[in-house]
């Protein structure tokens, strides 16, 4: 059997909650699974193959849509906690016990909630541009979001530039570089989601974001070993956020990058695969 | 020639500034040289030597005491400029014209001082458990580090499980090894710092780390590829003053380590080792 990557991994569908789910599978299938969860409006062609193929050398990668976006069924719920509750059964319904959780932005939340509503299924979180329920600013999109979200572009690929992306030159090259790659899977690509996607998943973001009494708490019941990641200068979701979680988890480690916006990940793949890479395998704790 | 490690390099000497400055010198003499600068009372005997050969093997590693520091001559100035200013001096006075400067703790003040006033001599700064001029709770020792300073120990080694490990067995069982790694060089080592060196060392962390306004202005200027770390739970210098750092540097990484206390970097050497290895060499920018 060939091994398939991020360009050739067929989409394929398993039921759960009621919902049809699309996934994609691929990568090395000794150890445990590694399990990505999208950003606000994304499919699972948003995602770099540099970053999907380089920990599929090692690891098994699984990119799914959560309900009611894209290719899988279903509506997007107003709640995190059930985008957490339908992610759980999209991965048990696999027939997986344990896999590593990733989450990026608003992924981060629902990797969280996963790990809180099923702690016995996640063995390691890696939290990226993300942040804790009720953290700053994160009610409501940031200002610099409001006018980045807002913008029209030339090319809508190039909105990407301004979200994951600095001004600076350095990090503009490494966006043109991104959206090549993120455009490099020719056939079967998911489709753009339906105009329903935004405003639930904006009202649960806002509902997730309201700062609350003790709003921290509940991290200390989140034990897995964490690895939180962001740019240093992350707009869409402020850095100081990434600082709160780092903080206030048991047993979590932080990266912060360089000239680095909300896509981190995407300006510095190979880094970051590394890094990663280092503490899902527990390198880290000697 | 064999080649020198932590345990058998020489005590040198050599004069600058009016100052007769010890150091060591050992390692692999490709590359840019490192060049580590101590924290509070320590002596060139109290780096870890699974720290300083680590990065032997890739790199030179000079320790050197500044002034008025065990067994280097003259007297400890009491501002962190002065101290810089001496360090820069000893650099120079070895012949070398750029070199990667690592600062611990007060070590790091002196470091980003080196920086400020021999900009063209640094091309590197790694800043571990410290913080920005002004920063917060740094004009007086935390009430933790009082409580630990001022406590007595059944063996004076000790007081470093408390200073550089956290309360949990992991860490302490980290700490002890740590201890007998850094009594492992059994002859030359340092004499003890005399009572002076205490007061003026205070006298200079007070000046340094009162608020002013604008206390973070200077950062702007330090150009240089910065890396900075801490452990997570740090309560000698905040973590915070770590975020502050990498938030105010053009161009900083963060590395904030789980479960560790001041000196994270002793608690998980290897890790350490392999962090700062992969950003001296410039790895962090792929």
């Amino acid at each position: 059997m060939t091994q398939h990557n991020h360009q050739t991994a067929p989409t394929q569908f398993v039921e759960a909650n009621g919902i049809r789910f699309a996934y994609r599978r691929f990568g090395n299938a000794a150890g445990v699974p590694l399990v990505f969860n999208q950003h606000f409006t994304g499919t699972m062609d948003h995602w770099d193959p540099a970053v999907t193929d380089g920990f599929a050398k090692d690891r098994e990668v699984i990119l799914f849509n959560n309900a009611g976006v894209s290719s899988s069924s279903g509506e997007v719920p107003t709640r995190i906690e059930k985008m957490g509750a339908n992610a759980a059964a999209f991965v048990k319904s696999l027939g997986l016990t344990k896999v590593d959780v990733f989450g990026f932005s608003i992924g981060g939340f629902v990797a969280q909630e996963i790990a809180l509503q099923a702690p016995d299924l996640v063995r390691r979180l890696v939290l990226v541009g993300t942040g804790p329920r009720g953290g700053e600013r994160m009610a409501t999109l940031t200002p610099e979001a409001q006018e980045i979200f807002g913008a029209s572009y030339d090319e809508p690929d190039h909105l990407w530039l301004r979200v994951h992306f600095t001004k600076s030159e350095k990090s503009q090259a490494a966006g043109r570089e991104f959206l090549k790659r993120f455009r490099r899977r020719a056939e079967n690509r998911d489709p753009e989601v339906n105009e329903k996607v935004a405003p639930a998943q904006i009202e649960a973001i806002g509902e997730w974001g309201a700062p609350r009494e003790k709003s921290f708490e509940y991290l200390k019941s989140i034990r897995q070993p964490t690895l939180v990641v962001n740019g240093g200068k992350d707009v869409v979701i402020y850095p100081v956020n990434s600082f709160i979680l780092q903080q206030q988890l048991p047993n979590a480690q932080l990266i912060l990058y360089p000239d680095a916006n909300h896509g981190s990940q995407y300006q510095y793949p190979k880094r970051f695969v590394q890094d990663v890479s280092m503490f899902l395998s527990g390198e880290e704790a000697r």
